[in-house]
């Protein structure tokens, strides 16, 4: 979680809401570490995990990330989520729950659905005071 | 409807589950056209939805696609619904309906759930069976 945290330090420092997010192995090896690009590529889309997801996958040459944990500072929203489903993660690891925009723990919780294929294991709120403070600072600075 | 069905059968020629994706303006003109390219890319999250969702910003330089419609030939999974909603997407119009994977009508239902900010006007069933016509013809010569 630490350098999911850096990241999302990275992103604010960009002007992007503060998320980071890493794909690790199951030796821990980092295989992608990516932060929120939604305004630098003009893309909603283009969520921390989403980033980290491809990357990993391109750097192994391989689609299945079944042996990976998703380190993440904050709950995904259903379309990360759904794409770490789709990437075969084995565990999400979250820091700040998030009501709001949240899709595991709040909102559509695309993993309790039946039709979910492959669910990951869920752990949330990790270091979750950290991931937290630095978005409350983010959100508050733009007022 | 016509250039999603097509994206999809270029998509079958390519081995690729048939599912094609169109994003239109207001006035019809078509922003951007996709196949599914999970299996050339190696990315999981390379659905049609998601690359016509992308392609058709960066032809405008903007972000949002407030005025415009995704037409795609199958139910969006709970990943490529979130994704029309972050884009704005005014209204999804898809063919084929997907029980087992959809997440518009089936499963997660992401824009029922009172905290998606942004639910697009949605049209299941548009020649419905031709767009299941043509997954099943290539899920059966895959058997």
């Amino acid at each position: 979680m630490d350098l999911a945290l850096a990241e999302a330090r990275a992103a604010a420092a960009r002007g992007e809401v503060p998320v980071g997010a890493v794909v690790t192995d199951a030796a821990g090896t980092v295989l992608a570490r990516a932060g929120n690009e939604v305004e630098a590529r003009r893309d909603p889309s283009a969520h921390a995990e989403m980033l980290a997801l491809r990357a990993a996958t391109a750097a192994r040459g391989n689609k299945a990330l079944g042996d990976c944990t998703l380190t993440v500072t904050l709950e995904p929203c259903p379309m990360c989520a759904q794409a770490a489903s789709f990437f075969r993660i084995r565990q999400v690891a979250f820091g700040a729950y998030d009501p709001k925009g949240g899709g595991v723990e709040h909102g559509a919780r695309v993993y309790a659905a039946p039709s979910c294929h492959h669910v990951p294991e869920v752990v949330g709120g990790v270091r979750e005071s950290d991931c937290a403070a630095l978005l409350r600072a983010f959100f508050a600075a733009r007022r």
